[in-house]
């Protein structure tokens, strides 16, 4: 039988390509070898998301993101968090074996208030709604970056103190960390990150796209030099959405010199422009036929919700809430 | 228009005197001459009881005394805490704008870790669940006692905080504090308390409950001396179930002495019997009937989210998780 695997997609207005070959594509080439749930956590954006405008908006442009990235909702099980409120009812229930000192361990909730998130009490049990995500429909395996691994570990521990004290409900899921997570740069070099202002938004105007690749930072390198390849960005985002065979010419003839960063900026954003083409077609198909997303979004629920039905049923019963 | 006033009620298999009227009678009152809401709290109960088969005789048990003690399920919407799941729901929600220092000065997480309660998360975040509860039924009356003052000040600053960030939705529930608790006196003369073990049991055995007011600690005064009423437990107890007139007589006898304590004890024990006789009558045909009980939540349940319901809308559509 096919494993479960679980991914959680935080709600967001501004896709990049950091993003996407960060996180977007790994989680959607999951649909092909596993039973996939993906859900857009709403609920854990309230902790940071205030404007319900834009927590609205976000949610709508992640669907159409990760639908138009290839996302298949047929073989897929593709809701918002907020669909399944029963995730809530768990998390308490999680809360009252969970202890206080587990959390305090946790390292998200100091990072994320020296990123200048407010201290509150769901920042604080974050990693309980976490777990609650992910018990609830039984999940094996989740995909995380490193940054997470302490939150799996934390319900890890829960599902089995729950286990150990009434009885065996949940499976116990398994991380699946990716060992290499390749660092895509930014325009500066850094990593790509919204909070560093140095990215390339898919879905964004295509003039300002063009703009920001031809603002790549480059070194001084005379025209007719080799140019460097070891640190170029260039190099690395060319890598991402070319051919092996083509980033070899593009890497020789960097080698060879003759081409200004210029020459080499046009080739990027040519072959950044082809890759993302019929991702950016299908979007806007998406933007344009607003009840097929949501239609979409409402078969997932009833699919998550027939999981969750069932655990919830085995919990309250386990607690005694049942008869 | 009647104010909407909200009870709950922890579930316990072991109800006593003190518990009647410390907290049941009065509570019972309100529904003459107010819209009252009275839930057992069988989520809260989670923090502390950890087996299943003991919350669902508690719960049961607590419905049948609330029922046996006069509660008017046409009167009230009496209910179970966890026919309402929405309530985590909107705990999470209030939990993304309550500051987490806010429950740091909370006196209860560390006065119930004392008493030997795990620490666990549940525990630290009961005030937020507690607020919900308040709040999902758009409560304006919470009778509560000096311990439970702080909390509501908890419940006030969150629908503040809440209405401030997002717009009106919520009533700001005041409290109905009871200035001078009568204290119940236990048969050993301290507060009437299951920790204590000196509780008199309103629906335990007959036999037990004599052999109990029997042992009610008294002086050595000698039978023919008058006996001293101030500090008196059988005073204290008699007073609460005889008329005024009947206790009149009872001190005017103490008094006067002549008579040894067994026949005061004797005297109370009769009293109380003619007491509680209608309220265990209607107890025992209760455990005749589970059925009636089952109706009675059932029905509570369904009026209870008829409000319930009102009320997560607005707070869903105010912070953005509905269009």
């Amino acid at each position: 039988m096919l494993k479960r695997v679980l991914s959680g997609i935080q709600p967001s207005g501004h896709l990049h390509i950091g993003n996407y070959f960060g996180m977007i594509k790994r989680a959607i080439e999951w649909q092909d070898k596993a039973q996939t749930l993906y859900f857009i956590a709403d609920y854990h954006a309230l902790t940071s998301i205030k404007d319900p405008q834009n927590l609205r908006q976000y949610v709508r442009k992640i669907a159409m993101a990760f639908l138009a990235c290839g996302l298949d909702p047929i073989k897929s099980i593709f809701f918002r968090q907020s669909s399944i409120p029963e995730v809530h009812e768990l998390a308490w229930i999680l809360a009252s074996i969970t202890p206080f000192g587990l959390l305090e361990r946790s390292h998200s909730f100091k990072d994320k208030i020296a990123k200048g998130l407010s201290p509150t009490l769901a920042l604080f049990s974050y990693p309980v709604l976490m777990s609650a995500d992910i018990l609830l429909y039984q999940s094996e395996i989740i995909p995380v970056g490193q940054d997470q691994k302490q939150h799996l570990e934390i319900a890890r521990d829960i599902a089995q103190k729950f286990n150990n004290t009434y009885g065996e409900v949940f499976r116990i899921p398994e991380p699946d960390i990716q060992e290499e997570v390749a660092v895509i740069p930014g325009i500066d070099g850094q990593k790509m990150s919204k909070s560093y202002n140095n990215t390339l938004e898919i879905f964004g105007d295509p003039q300002e796209f063009k703009r920001k690749v031809m603002s790549i930072k480059t070194d001084s390198t005379p025209i007719a030099a080799p140019k460097p390849i070891q640190g170029s960005i260039l190099a690395s985002l060319y890598k991402l959405v070319a051919q092996p065979s083509e980033y070899e010419e593009f890497i020789e003839s960097m080698k060879k010199g003759g081409q200004g960063y210029a020459y080499y900026k046009k080739l990027l954003l040519e072959k950044l422009n082809a890759y993302f083409k019929p991702i950016r077609e299908r979007y806007k198909e998406l933007e344009c036929n607003p009840g097929y997303v949501d239609e979409v979004l409402a078969d997932g629920a009833y699919r998550a919700r027939l999981i969750s039905q069932e655990t919830i049923r085995k919990v309250r019963q386990a607690v005694g809430l049942l008869d």
